[in-house]
């Protein structure tokens, strides 16, 4: 029996056999005498196939994993017909005769290490969409069989030094039932993928391959993020009983999809989920979420070449409100830039993206962008009960100019004889600091507040969520981190006003007790994270809670006040 | 008479003649069929007189401007032998044939598209520095006659494109009256030596060189950031009386160099100044300031290819406390990492390098590193009165484990028989938006806080202060900073500490009226601007400031508290 330790990527437990997925064999030798149309010819089928492939990856994304986590294999598609990539290669086939597959390698290369020299995490991630895309057609000049995933149909745990994104859309969770790989992190596309699938999985465990045989029986642990190869038999039964009791607490969950949330003592919070696309809302109502917290339109922005049209983000707001049938549905306003580029916009590169030109700084700059999607969120307010958020407002008159002009497009529609509701309620995230400071100011001028944690949190730490050297000050705990949501709830309250969270940390077992006794209003998260945190709320008192949350304010440090929850309500 | 706007870079007022700096020709024609040997000859040589024109610019620089500002030659030598780039020069010539004018052409065109490429702002001035250099080797192989700037020996005002450091540093102020530059900002080299030198200047002006025209009567208004171009009577009458009165007030601050800083009502303040090297003492001592606030020891460690020994750190501490005299001098711990780089230390490219691994976060891991330089100040602290000071403390954790590793060091210095001061005081930066909110945690461990506002402001509007897209978010009067401000100077005194800052506020004259009214103890500025400031604190009432300062904390926007200031005390 051995033990591996790795990043807990998607919860729940499985016990199967190993699958180890093997790299296939690239190499090829390299001919410098060819015939140049012949290999142009020959790259051109390659490349047809591999486009083929994706479309078809694509598609089955779509269906089973939704828009969002499919937008990938767009980028992909979008590779195999960059003019500079596939022109590349065929001019190097015509300038120095060598075969189609010396032309996808060198190619590839030079672009990969382009990539990867940048200072950039999205610009690294495209060098692993390069390499991936660049084997796939490499894999048919070469005439490689490639192994299937989609085929497997016996029960298995996948091992893998690293899962593509291509990879793991494939799988079927019939008979998948989890996945190692040695590299990648909680926020990598395919350990997103798996939390959608609900397949649980760990990457990061740096030698699941090396550590494991084919046919092996692996035990994966995703909810404490271990590995067990071979177990004995004491341990398989600890693990059956865990399996079974997690599954137990699963179905438990389940019974509260269509209740109320409410504390023992009857106060009512709102539970809502996070949403990229429209195709998540059938996630959200699954798990009986009680409106969307936060809808991110970025995603109608990317993996395309041009901005949506008004007509598109009007048919997906309009889909959205509907499907919630009056519940609440918070937009917020496009929050790109900085590392989140579009390319058909081209926006200066920029030393340190995250304090960058972007969301509605971008927006109230380039109002032509920011006016059709306020248009086309006015068209849709008539189909259901919508708020309007703006994000990474840092002064009072970034939000004045905002509601401004979103009342300019709203007389601007009326003129035109056009239907927009008239009680639609205008919001604002807060996650840059100076926000939170005078939340006093703003919750005079604002119909609610949501606070971004993920950011807030880096904003007020210095920290780069996303920079490991500096990842032990990534802590929503800080006392500081609490003092500011009191400050944000606080403020809201006094104006009567509601205060909502759509971080991370609204999901958070540790911090919903205080978060409760702070009275955050309205708590935002992933959708398989509601049926969790009602289930935790039904068994907590908000009276209670109310001078905890303030004694936690006072503590020290982070590790203190971890500590002090799992005190008071045992281990979490 | 026309008028040009531009950014001012140097306080004062010009009136002289234009000296249009025209940029040499260095076209060459390109030749293949060269005898290398000879070719790399004729490199050699006009390396070897590049390199000895950059020692004595150099060492003229550390003379006339201080070893600060003269670090970029010492940058500018080590390029110059570098071997990557001079090999390649080389490598060229032998494998080409080519003349040498093409090989310093083409190699440093490469690195300077290879940096000008990279989406960091420190490595774009890498290729201005390249350039420069570049241009110096080219100028030697085409026996280019370089003028001399040194050479001036009339009173003019230079009008150029862009002033290189290399240009700035050969100025001679008894003729060199002033000057505009087309490009540069507030905070480029040549702004950054205009100022030390006391000599008028405007940068950023777009369109001076295509304006001017040689022997042109030219006013640099360095106030307001305004060049006249032949002002008729009337204007050239204004301005001598300006540039008189502005004489007369520099005299009039001249007087308060021996003075104590005191407000109407006898309320005293310590008025320190920031220095990055022992050489920036002089400009201290001449401005009368009460102690050092900030010494940057960064400089110590960089333009060199290795740390520095104890013993350099150590007889640079020992330097600067004897010759304050018994003065408080807060030294600062190493502040590098993130956009600041040590060659020699191979720090990893970060994303968001103003987020990242930097400061104490770097000295708590490299911990070599920092117990050198702790070991250097503990054992200079007998030679005056010492202040160590943390930079970049987010959490309480940081704080405790440096103050663990310090009291480590003292007692190791003990054993060994040394000698070391039992009254240093220590402090730390208050720069994280995090620290500030709850610095009356923090107050119970430290001795005295340092508000860092330059940073503190950007981490809290997550505005980066060098991305002009948003530089409209460089706040310094936001109500959030204020606040902030104001929760530090409380939790101090509250204490009974003291609280200091040591930004570019602190100096600032809006700001001054606040920070006295809040209850700032230190205020640590640019040698040049203590006396202006001590000048200004003679006219102000302490106590009436009082409940003026809170009024800030309340007002809706940074704007809002400019014009309250303004509306009180004038046109400052």
């Amino acid at each position: 029996m051995k033990q591996i330790s790795g990043i807990a990527a998607s919860a729940g437990i499985a016990i199967a056999t190993a699958y180890i997925l093997e790299e296939p064999d690239y190499s090829f030798e390299k001919i410098t005498d060819t015939d140049p149309a012949a290999e142009k010819e020959r790259l051109e089928t390659a490349l047809e196939k591999a486009k083929a492939d994706l479309a078809q990856i694509k598609e089955k994304a779509e269906v089973d994993l939704g828009e969002e986590e499919a937008a990938i294999f767009a980028a992909h598609l979008l590779v195999l017909s960059d003019p500079e990539f596939i022109g590349g290669m065929q001019a190097h086939i015509d300038n120095e005769k060598v075969n189609a597959e010396s032309a996808v390698h060198d190619v590839s290369q030079t672009f990969i290490s382009m990539f990867e020299s940048m200072d950039n995490e999205y610009m690294k991630e495209r060098a692993a969409d390069i390499r991936d895309v660049s084997k796939r057609v490499l894999g048919y000049l070469l005439g490689i069989q490639m192994k299937s995933l989609a085929a497997i149909d016996e029960e298995t745990i996948i091992i893998a030094k690293d899962l593509t994104p291509s990879d793991t859309a494939q799988l079927n969770p019939k008979f998948v039932k989890g996945f190692a790989a040695d590299i990648g992190g909680r926020t990598s596309h395919s350990a997103i993928m798996a939390r959608s699938m609900e397949i649980p999985a760990i990457v990061g465990t740096k030698e699941a391959t090396s550590s494991i045989q084919n046919g092996d029986t692996i035990i994966i642990d995703g909810l404490e993020g271990v590995v067990i190869v071979q177990p004995d038999n004491e341990t398989m039964q600890a693990y059956e009983q865990k399996k079974e009791s997690y599954e137990q607490q699963k179905l438990e969950w389940a019974k509260l999809v269509n209740e109320t949330t409410k504390t023992i003592d009857g106060h009512h919070v709102e539970l809502a989920a996070n949403i990229g696309t429209p195709d998540d809302l059938t996630g959200v109502i699954n798990n009986g979420a009680e409106g969307i917290g936060l809808y991110r339109t970025e995603f109608l922005y990317m993996g395309r070449d041009q901005l949506p049209t008004e007509e598109e983000q009007y048919n997906a707001y309009k889909t959205v409100l509907e499907r919630m049938e009056g519940k609440p549905v918070v937009i917020r306003t496009l929050d790109i830039g900085g590392d989140k580029e579009l390319p058909y916009l081209e926006l200066p590169k920029e030393m340190n993206p995250f304090l960058g030109f972007r969301a509605i700084r971008l927006c109230l700059e380039h109002q032509d962008i920011f006016r059709t999607q306020l248009r086309a969120l006015l068209r849709a307010s008539t189909f259901g009960n919508l708020k309007i958020m703006f994000p990474m407002i840092a002064a009072l008159e970034e939000l004045r100019q905002a509601k401004a002009i979103l009342e300019e497009e709203k007389q601007n529609l009326l003129n035109e004889g056009q239907q927009v509701s008239d009680s639609i309620e205008v919001g604002m995230m807060v996650e840059i600091p100076s926000t939170a400071v005078i939340a006093d100011l703003f919750a005079k001028e604002v119909d609610f507040f949501s606070v971004g944690t993920n950011d807030l949190i880096q904003y007020t730490m210095a920290a780069d969520r996303m920079n490991e050297q500096v990842s032990y000050l990534y802590q929503p705990y800080h006392p500081a981190i609490l003092r500011l949501v009191n400050m944000v709830i606080e403020a809201a309250h006094k104006e009567g006003k509601w205060a909502g969270m759509c971080g991370e940390m609204a999901g958070d077992e540790i911090a919903i007790p205080i978060l409760l006794g702070l009275g955050l209003d309205e708590f935002s998260m992933s959708a398989t994270s509601v049926l969790p945190a009602r289930s935790q709320m039904a068994k907590l008192s908000k009276q209670e809670l109310e001078s905890f949350a303030k004694e936690m304010l006072m503590k020290n440090t982070s590790e203190e006040v971890q500590e002090a929850v799992k005190t008071r309500f045992g281990s979490l």
